[in-house]
């Protein structure tokens, strides 16, 4: 029986919620197809930090090596500033095992009200590749003159041509693969004076060796109002860490729910092991009421599995779930339902 | 009689289109009022560009000084890169007449078909509070090992206490004069290591000054999000350059069309002119056409005659808007009409 051995942080909040559900599925598919799981749990979390004053342990990556892939929950709680906790845990695990890719699907399933006007299923179905791993997110930079009325904040942004091309190139690979061969690249190089222009001259570059892709640029301002006004147009999106987390945040908004996003944070080397998550976070204000819910976890879950190559496992789970959602009997108050965070699981599980 | 003095800079594409129309129906309120326009007409663009060399003489910006407003179409075309474009002739205009603050409303019209399901007028209703001259829109940074594989371009923010607070003071005495007194601020502390956590501070700082004022924060991948499943929440919304661009461009399209929506560029101190524009940009698409909606344009012009302390001028061109929109006779296409520029202006003029 093959099995898979994953690392579980289901983190702060409703993490700690939402990934049995993920693990209860993947179990229910698992037994159908003869695949195991050695799952092993480790309690990194803002509690942890308030125990120990450290995310995680001095070799918490190190640990991590091993396991074919990490499973994630949610990571952040009030008491512990955003960034210690997210750069003590989340954003180390995506840079040092080089998950530079960020894949995130953004799709209206029949079943989920959708806050635009006159959208039905179908009309959503594109992809957010977001660089991973630099670009904005950076702790380069500093305080001059600190806490004096003087102060300058300078915050670096640094991207490089291995890190913007491999990024590209999945992003080109990607929409090669789909029926639209569509790629949109967010930028703003009217206002962003070195990084975004290059940024722009790198796309234009690499679009030279995929001619069969229609090829198109936003500035990232009016590429969010498009998101609302003409969502059927996009196919696959590719931005930088900072414009791809906006619009991986957008894109499942207008589809009724961001509760329902995950986000894959791959390394396609497979050098090091990937890692799967809901788009959600930790959400403090529901944490603990068990109305959390769990489909963003459930669908990372499956992302996981079809990137260990288990399709047939992938497929069982996102079937289960648009049947779910199709049901609509057991959907949690996001979605306009009553059902808690167990029952929508459980409905997932036996529709499996 | 009162005699302002403005200086026109209609720029590129539409641009060229749409301020006519703002100047007839400023014209318009002005006989009513008794207030004389004197218009001076800059052709600066990428025309002038193509011709010479720069997008305005080296002395535009001091040829500016002596007029009481500036009224800006729009700024960029193909053929000149957006950056070059941008910087020769908007950005130095924002930055030497130290307009730190760029006032956009956000509102919801009866007559303009709303893309989100279920919202009537009155549900959108807001002001996105932008800091306009410092932030992510530097031209701080440059390329390492240029035209290299190893290329590396650092893209530098700049945020000073000095402009963060201002702009933070101005939206603050906003949210202050409004019956909700709510102020939400738009931030990505989680990911964005120095700038973010300390812009976090100084609004806590300052909320301490504004005890009445209701105070929250998102980062702004789900504040974009919550644009569109929540807008009813907001009231007054500050963000820094970046993040104010792309809110206030996600927020119209949120209420229909981008191309309704004004952008003020504030000198509060007036010790210089201020500038006022549509937010759309020069829309090469359908440049020439003569369909480009107006209002964006009518709008800012209303906020400029505010600024000049006409708020009767200001009144009767947004009374004439709302009255042309809910009449709905003379809408252009965006709106879901048919009218040209020239008749949705003509309209608007005979309202008034
Ligand atoms: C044209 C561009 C530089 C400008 C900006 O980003 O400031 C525009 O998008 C705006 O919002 O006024
Ligand atoms: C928590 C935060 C640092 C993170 C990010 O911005 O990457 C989250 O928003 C996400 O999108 O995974």
């Amino acid at each position: 029986m093959a099995k898979v051995k994953i690392a579980v942080i289901p983190g702060d909040g409703i993490g700690k919620e939402v990934i049995p559900e993920g693990i209860r599925a993947l179990e229910a598919a698992g037994r159908k197809f003869g695949v195991e799981y050695e799952w092993t749990e480790f309690d990194w979390s803002c509690e942890t930090y308030h125990k120990t004053g450290r995310m995680m342990p001095e070799d918490g990556i190190e640990q991590l090596k091993q396991f074919d892939a990490i499973y994630l929950g949610a990571v952040g709680y009030p008491g512990v500033p955003d960034h210690i906790s997210l750069w003590g845990l989340l954003l180390p695990i995506r840079r040092e095992f080089e998950q530079y890719v960020n894949l995130r699907p953004v799709r209206l399933f029949e079943g989920v009200p959708c806050p635009l006007a006159g959208k039905k299923p179908g009309d959503i179905d594109f992809y957010v590749v977001r660089e991973n791993v630099e670009g904005e997110y950076s702790s380069v930079g500093g305080i001059q003159y600190e806490g004096t009325e003087h102060e300058v904040v300078s915050q670096q942004a640094i991207f490089t041509r291995r890190g913007t091309d491999r990024i590209l190139r999945y992003a080109f690979d990607l929409a090669q693969s789909r029926p639209k061969k569509h790629l949109s690249s967010a930028t703003k190089s009217n206002g962003i004076y070195h990084s975004m222009p290059w940024w722009d001259s790198r796309v234009a570059e690499m679009a030279k060796e995929y001619p069969e892709i229609n090829v198109d640029q936003y500035h990232i301002d009016i590429l969010t109002a498009n998101f609302v006004r003409m969502p059927e147009h996009f196919d696959v999106v590719v931005g930088s860490n900072l414009f791809g987390d906006i619009l991986s945040d957008l894109g499942p908004g207008c589809t009724g729910t961001i509760a329902i996003a995950p986000s894959a944070n791959i390394n396609p080397e497979k050098n090091f092991p990937s890692m799967f998550e809901p788009v959600h976070g930790s959400a403090p204000d529901i944490a603990g009421k068990g109305i959390a819910n769990p489909l963003g976890t459930i669908w990372a879950g499956a992302m996981m599995m079809q990137h260990l190559g288990y399709d047939n496992i992938h497929d069982s789970l996102m079937e289960a779930m648009e049947t779910v959602l199709r049901e609509a009997k057991a959907l949690t108050g996001d979605m306009g339902g009553s059902a808690t965070t167990i029952e929508l699981g459980k409905a997932v599980e036996e529709a499996i």
